[in-house]
Order: structure tokens, then sequence, then C-alpha cells
């Protein structure tokens, strides 16, 4: 079976140790990850806050776009392709302010040149926080 | 006139230092305010970037949500109202690895409810990397 | 149970026969709707496609946007409140030029001032050709 | 200068009559085209409402779609493209309920797969009443 969850792979030719990165700061982690849907998480500290103590907006699109681009980047890699954020469409409906944000991310659409995943951030207690439509473009690996 | 940019106010009932916050950590400033059209930047560190080394684009996202919020919260607090964000659809558009990611944001709409922006990002060459469109929902303050 | 899905209802304060209507002229029908869920289909014909022969974008967007506006306002009048569009966000996943377009809705959200729905638009063969996300304003009935 | 406004060309390869089809139902013009700008309008009538008698918020995204895929059609034919719509996102701003609905749209970007729009629509008196951000796939001619 293609979509059994599995561990996230190392990627290569990465350049950033991942503690200096935005995932690093924020605390985002990919957790599990398949063809069609995968997962992943945000431990909620200062970094990700606002000036008024809560997530900050910025912090669950971000967590959606890791985990969707990290995702398609292994998935299309075999074919010798390279996946590229193309939008990101993130609507807040409640706010969180500690704990974790988790994230799981379902794939609508696997065309040619672009995926499209439906992303749900809900908090410690299951309640929906914020929703994101992430597109990413499929493109041949330069030079491959 | 009521549009002149003017620098940006300290804002009440902050709890959190600035350099703690999401903003602090990826160095985005918001640098002049006004009703109708606001700018800041990101200083780009590995803070903000990805693991291959180019901005994240939660960072751009993060860019456009810290500016629009923090100018419409401004613009709506003489009414006794608050900002809180309702979307944000960015548009990833040219990668950009360093220097200053400068943020303009002009108001498209100004509803009893909501108000819309649109954002351009632009990297140090003037070349647009990112397009973020932005609403606020615009709520009676708590108590107030 | 409040979700059970029903025929739709009669709605008031309609000035326009359905038939001269954007809905009656690409075929657009409400099936069933709940407060968290509806359902409604479009009959391809002409009017709905673009000059070569395939369903127009806006025919899928004015699909999903109808059913959500129905179903929405319905739900809220009985608060005195009204529903009114506020965005729509349609991605094109897959052509289709004949047969009925089926699209189905599921509430994300169901704020004090907004709404937001995620609509399906399936082939006869069950196929995604297009996904949308509505936000509908939810206000005060003026003189209510 | 390549991007002087100019009359919007025949397109090769149309099946359907434009009278028979969605722009022809709903009374969608394309008046001038060029390779970074064009615009288009939409004179109200019934096709184009909605129960209540105003303007459905289908309208503004099927005219917004139509003159942006026909432009991005004309501009990238001559190098051997098609152009597939991708996304569309409209944002209701005022309602309108009669005379002609003016668009205008700029183009953001010119990728290799995909090109970005932003389309402002206006009423008679210059009012704002919805902007649309279209994104179109570029794609090798099927057989080309």
């Amino acid at each position: 079976m293609t979509d059994e969850l599995q561990a996230p792979p190392d990627m290569p030719g990465v350049v950033l140790a991942k503690e200096r990165t935005l995932d690093g700061v924020l605390g985002i982690e990919l957790v599990e990850v398949s063809e069609e849907r995968c997962r992943g998480r945000l431990e909620v500290s200062d970094s990700a806050r606002q000036p008024y103590g809560i997530v900050h907006g910025g912090a669950y699109a971000a967590l959606a776009e890791s985990i969707v681009s990290a995702t398609t980047a292994w998935a299309v890699m075999k074919d010798g392709n390279i996946a590229v954020g193309q939008s990101n469409t993130t609507n807040f409906l409640r706010p969180a302010s500690e704990g974790t944000i988790h994230a799981e991310a379902i794939r609508r659409h696997r065309g040619r040149t672009s995926w499209v995943w439906d992303v749900e951030c809900t908090d410690d207690d299951g309640r929906l926080c914020a929703i994101s439509r992430v597109t990413m473009a499929v493109r041949p690996m330069p030079g491959g």
C-alpha cells in the first residue's frame, strides 16, 4: 500500500542545520509522511507568538507550508523532480496560545505540474484553529 | 491628509517583548503606518530560511500578516475596536535568500467588519518575491 | 439531530424568479441543506461552458457560492441574521465537459461574524474537478 | 512597446459560438488585451444576478476568469503553449445590482509554468466591487 504513513526521511542537499531554520526556531516537526497524507506539529513557544501572546498567523502558515513542502519534495524526488511552494491560503478560525499545534495534511490533487494539499491545524483539545490550502509546483530537477 | 505615513505607534496591552516573538525572531520591523498604507521589512537570517537556504514561504506570510495586523489594530483602536486575522493568501513568485525583504501594503477595502489589504514583498533589487492578500476581522473590543 | 440533510426551503424576500437568475441559467439546483453540510448540482449545458467546450471556471465558483450562500442564509435567518458572500477561492483540478457537476459542501467554521465552508465538485464518475473555500459574512438583518 | 493595449484577437480552435457560452449568457466582453494588462466588462442582466437582485459572486469570478484566460492564452500561443485556469480567489467588497461591471487585470507574475493576475471589478461610479487573484497554468500545446 503506497499510502501508509512512515517516518520522515532525511532529505539530500540540505544546506542548513534544522535548528537554525524557521522550522527549528518555531519548533516545527514533520511526524509522518506518505504520498497522500502527512502529519506534523509545532510546539508553541514565544517564538511562534505575536505580541499579545497568541500564536501568530504566520506560524500556522509556516507549519502547513513546511510539512507539505517536505512531503511533496520527498514524493516527487524519485521521479527526478523538485517541489516549489506556489501559494498558501490560510484561514484563522480560533486562537491558541499554548501547548502543541497538530497539523494533518491531505493531498487533494496530484497533477503533472502542481500538487494541492488541505491542511488542518488543531490544538491539544482537538479544536480546529486554522486551515490551509497549499499548492506546490512540481518541476524537473535543475541539471537533472 | 489622513493617509500620510507615520512612525508606527506603541500599542497598548502588549504582553511579550518584541524580541521574544515571531517578529523579533524573524527580524520583522513595521516601518511606517497610515490608514490606507503601511510598510515593513524582514532582515533575512537563518531563522527565516528553510533547509535549502532560501526564505521560507511562511516568512513572507508572517511579514504580511504582522504589518497588516498591527496597522489595522492601530487604525480601528480609536473607535474602540480590535483587529483579528481572518485569512492570508500568499503567492510565492521568486525565491530570495539574503538581504532585506521589503513589504508594502495597500488597503483595498474598509468594511464595518473586515478590512482587506494587498501586500507586495520585494527584494533589495526591487524584484517581486511574494504577494499576499490579508483579511482582518474588525470587532468591538471585549469589555469595551 | 440538527445536521440531518433536508429539502431546501423557500427563502423569503426573493425578488427574481430562479429561472431568470444565474442559478437558472447555469442549471444550478440546491439539493439538500443542513447546518453543517449541503449538496447541489449543475447540469452542464453550453451556458456553463467556455469557448472550447469545457465547463467554465466561473461555473464551479458560482455553483459553490450558490449552495453555500443559500444554506448559510437559511441557517442564520432564525437568529435574525443575513449571510453575505465575502470570499471564494476555487482551485480547478480536472476539466469536465458534460453531464452533471455534483457539489458537496462541509462547514468548517461557524463564527459569530463569518462561516467558512469547503466545497468539492465532482463529475458523474466521482472524479474531483474543483474545490472551493467560501467565506460568508454573517450580519444582523437590516432593520431587524 | 509590448504592453500597448489592443483589440482582442479571434482565437483559433473555438468550438462554441460565444453567444451560447457563459460569456455570452453573462454579457461578458473582452475589451482590450496586452501581455501585461487587459480589460473587460459585464453588462448586468438577470442572468448575472442572484435571487435578491444583486450581482452573483460567481459572475465576478467568471468575469475575471474569462478576461485573464483569454489574454493569457493569446499571449502564450505564439510560443506554442496553452493556458489553463488553475485557481481563482475572489473577494466581494461591495454589492452592485445594475449597469456595467468594469474589469481591469494586471499581470503580477510571468513564470515558466504559471502566470498570476490581479483583477479589479468596479461599477459605473468607479467603486470597487470585487477583486480577484487568478493563476493560469501554462503548458505545451498537446500534440504541439
